[in-house]
């Protein structure tokens, strides 16, 4: 599986990120051609304090092409243009190719 | 599931860094106590340039509580201590309660 991993920094307002996301980006998300599964978490800390990332959204896709293709299309492009609506404290992107490692 | 993330930044050598990796981190790493399961896998881009984010850890455990035990355990404070030793680039830890979605 290929995943594409959203870092969204500590919003300005996490409530407004929270009703946003749920109500408009997932949503939009859940058409990306060729998506998989996704997981949607929030991020911790150990000690209490406020954590820097706020929230974790992983999408996973059969390959690279396949997310390469989803991203490049009209439901992709949407669901990048859509962001700059409610990371209000940023965002990262982690590509990965998911190698799971037996202990 | 409770997962700790490790995030590892591109190091100065990235062979050094699989090799100390493979030998040493990862056995210290697989003696954690409650670690239910590991997945690493590599950075990419899209584009082909060098990902700021070389390498991804994945650490599941049962719980917080069993985390937080396990990396105030002695095995704990080894792994923990020996990420200076290869991770040159430095490293970031993303902690999350992990939810799926469905679509």
């Amino acid at each position: 599986m290929y995943r594409l991993t959203v870092l969204y920094n500590q919003p300005t307002d996490p409530a407004a990120f929270d009703e946003y996301y749920t109500s408009t980006h997932m949503p939009l998300a859940a058409k990306l051609p060729g998506l998989r599964s996704v997981a949607v978490s929030k991020g911790d800390t150990l000690d209490g304090s406020t954590p820097d990332v706020y929230q974790v959204a992983e999408l996973y896709f059969d390959s690279k092409q396949e997310l390469m293709a989803s991203l490049s299309s009209d439901e992709g492009r949407a669901v990048s243009a859509d962001v700059a609506n409610f990371a209000t404290g940023g965002a990262s992107m982690v590509f990965t190719d998911v190698t799971e490692l037996p202990l």
